[in-house]
């Protein structure tokens, strides 16, 4: 999914002067580079500090030790969505921004219920399972038959008409570990569609290897998506320790039978709500540069890395800006979406509520990949924009951070800004242990780094800082087919 | 715990000529190295050969998954315990040993149940907890009170006399991460003794942080012994993860209340069984080198390492013994105990049942400590039969495991082999991960290294040969007061 960057600046890097110099000379660059591509030095000299204040700072990871004692999970709809909502609104509110308010969001509300699940044939064995989000129930009994081993979504619609009839669909299909997210977004496709995909060929129900690369014995959740036009089945996730003894109990060959009891519910919409602060800008503040991250989490873990971390980043970056001495030319404005797991609720009714103003969006980004250091900047601007994203890379520099490509960034909550055509930046955590983490029982405090916390924070800061406070803005982003 | 060697077999290893020098010359040997402690060519030939095979053997692996696959957990006294013994006689009997047995032992049996518990006040969370191995049970309902932090045994024993009345008692004590087992050691203390020590302060639970080094979110269990004169209280034990946020809510200073279920059950005590292998000796049959390990495990997770691990060691380790052209000149018994876990069962049954040839026992060694690569030979002989366990450290040294101290070996199950003097060794694993999974749900064949797994075969064969076919065996142990 990455792509590399006509602009390299670790090459480029801290020259300014030189800058102009080697973008002309780069192959594939339309537009001769802009003079606004420097940035003032007064700008860079603050963002400099900013950067090494933020790589000295506590406050992400206390933010997040805060979030996980008095609120843990906080799965949208829950009593926990609730308290989060309080919890940031209070937090945001003593970090000295000069606007705290919230904006509703209606949410789905499922709720988990018990997941339990056993190989009754040939070997007994319990093992460990979750419902995916969003799972209908089994009968209150649970279910009971044969596996059919099936080892990725597209095997699974290969198979012909009712080759599952009556069976339990397993989608056994391993992730590859990989320091973006590619590996994830390869592995997770049957978590979505698995269900779906095995109810059109008969089957009663699907467990697919979890779609993490954890060797634990815990199981990654993440919704499922039914389609309209086939029966709606339970979903679950096997951890991949007992994704490994089905595995090995069908690789002999004879029948091997499952039991399956989820006891979901799916109960009325609730109301939940995004959580919003703001440092108004001091000379254009219509103009936003957004900081984004999502409140909501899954309810296996604490969701200390999706999205705890994210909030923790963004709130802290945004509180260090605010204790500069001026504010920055253009507002900052931190947005912790309501509901991002399961359907983007706070991210769609913040495109409706704030359509006017999206155009005057000048950048937007999110950290969701939880507290693993920032390697990377994507971006998705114009070209004439690119030696502006030139500029803001050389001061992501010291941190380690590389370009990545101009091929759009964002994250999920960020795609409903996509028609408005906001420029969206990616600063990409390394996700090489991530998801040994995410969504699953292990998503706890215990397992951030410190460290990576404050890199993050350097990095959001400096980037939003430097977007916010630059002489001349980014002109709209290309217009994309498909957000 | 452990003391440093009077003889390192590293710096005097491969020179077999060396050795008497400098044994000579050691001070603080006090009798005169024997002709006897260098090893004849053919033996310390056949021990190599022996040893390179084993490092190239997938049999233990192998042994293993079939394990997890067939049987999984097996604590006793559960059905799996039950299908453990089965597994285990099958598969020596294919082995090609010359004779397969079990022996009878009366093992507890304690039922597990639910076991959940919620921090109630002041932000409620539910928390990862399991009940202590032999727990009671809470009311039925479950108990909520407040919780008293300590942070040992020794501080819950120091408190004043009615000071915990009506409380949950939580000792919040870490463990520290050891290559040896010492770190656990000394955690572990406040597992079997906190629930007794808690109840003389009028505690109505007790609350144990892991005795575990994972920050994964899994509990650790193993057994609690409750004291004769105090009331039994129910024991559970936190994740890390979940002892993190009780003590940051505790922090605070305010009262934390927490609520504790456990549905555990005492039944009628069960019949398991021992099984044991042995290839008999070729020229003194009746002498006897054991091999131990034990086949009972907890049933958080699925004992591939505690001890399914122990428990593949030894079977191969035994079987490429017994594909040697000739049998050595001892017999060479694997002993798979039953119940370790929960009170020692099999081990004490096997004790009394061979009472009459334990004088006969020439040495025993067990397995029980996961699976990483043995990084230490213990012993425990009598100071003349220190040559010879120089000798028996030089063919190690290959595998990199140094000699270790005198003051004696073994496993648990070979406590009651202590009376009669029998020399224990110990070939002990590096621990620095297993006490990450030892006990809890992680522990799966997922977390198994099968190359430290192909290395502690090489180590048990290499050492299991050597004794049984060296030409003199070790005299009687040195008596020891308290085994």
């Amino acid at each position: 999914m990455r792509h590399h960057a006509r602009f390299h600046p670790r090459a480029a890097a801290p020259a300014a002067a030189a800058l102009a110099l080697l973008l002309a000379a780069s192959p594939g660059c339309a537009a001769p580079p802009e003079p606004a591509a420097t940035l003032p030095p007064a700008l860079a000299q603050t963002a400099g500090e900013l950067r090494s204040k933020a790589l000295l700072s506590p406050l992400a990871f206390s933010l997040l030790r805060s979030l996980v004692t008095e609120v843990g999970h906080r799965m949208a709809g829950s009593p926990q969505d609730a308290r989060a909502v309080e919890w940031a609104r209070a937090r945001l509110s003593e970090l000295g921004f000069d606007r705290v308010w919230t904006e509703p969001a209606t949410v789905p509300h499922w709720v988990r219920g018990e997941n339990t699940g056993a190989i009754t044939a040939p070997f007994p064995q319990e093992v460990v399972l979750l419902a995916l989000g969003g799972s209908v129930a089994t009968p209150d009994e649970g279910l009971e038959a044969e596996v059919l081993r099936t080892t990725s979504l597209a095997e699974v619609e290969a198979l012909p008409e009712r080759a599952a009839a009556g069976k339990i669909v397993f989608i056994d299909e391993r992730m590859e570990r990989t320091r973006d997210a590619t590996g994830y977004r390869k592995a997770v496709a049957k978590r979505g569609g698995g269900a779906s995909a095995a109810a059109k060929k008969g089957a009663i129900a699907v467990l697919i290897r979890s779609a993490g690369t954890s060797t634990a014995r815990v199981a990654h959740t993440g919704g499922v998506r039914y389609a309209e036009d086939v029966p709606k089945i339970p979903a679950a996730s096997l951890s991949n320790a007992d994704a490994d003894v089905l595995e090995a109990q069908l690789e002999r060959g004879g029948p091997v039978r499952f039991r399956l009891r989820l006891t979901t519910r799916t109960l009325p919409d609730a109301q939940s709500a995004s959580v919003i602060a703001e440092l108004r800008g001091r000379e254009k503040p219509e103009e936003i540069v957004l900081l984004g991250a999502h409140l909501d989490s899954w309810d296996a873990g604490q969701g200390a890395q999706d999205d705890g971390a994210g909030c923790a980043i963004t709130m802290a970056a945004a509180h260090l800006i605010g204790e500069l001495p001026a504010r920055p030319r253009r507002t900052v404005r931190v947005v912790l979406f309501a509901n991002e797991e399961y359907g983007l609720s706070g991210a769609r009714a913040y495109a409706e509520a704030h359509a006017a103003e999206l155009g005057k969006h000048v950048a937007a980004v999110e950290a969701d990949l939880g507290a693993g250091k920032v390697w990377v900047m994507e971006s998705g601007v114009a070209e004439p924009d690119l030696p502006k994203v030139e500029a803001l890379a050389a001061l992501l520099a010291p941190l380690g951070i590389t370009a990545g490509g101009n091929e759009g960034g964002g994250g999920a909550d960020l795609r409903p800004l996509v028609p408005a055509r906001v420029p969206l930046f990616s600063l990409e955590q390394d996700v090489t242990r991530y998801f040994d983490l995410h969504h699953t029982a292990n998503d706890t405090l215990a397992e951030v780094d410190p460290e990576g916390l404050k890199q993050n924070v350097a990095a959001y800061a400096t980037w939003a800082y430097a977007v916010a406070e630059m002489p001349e803005t980014f002109g709209r982003a290309p217009e994309k087919k498909d957000p």
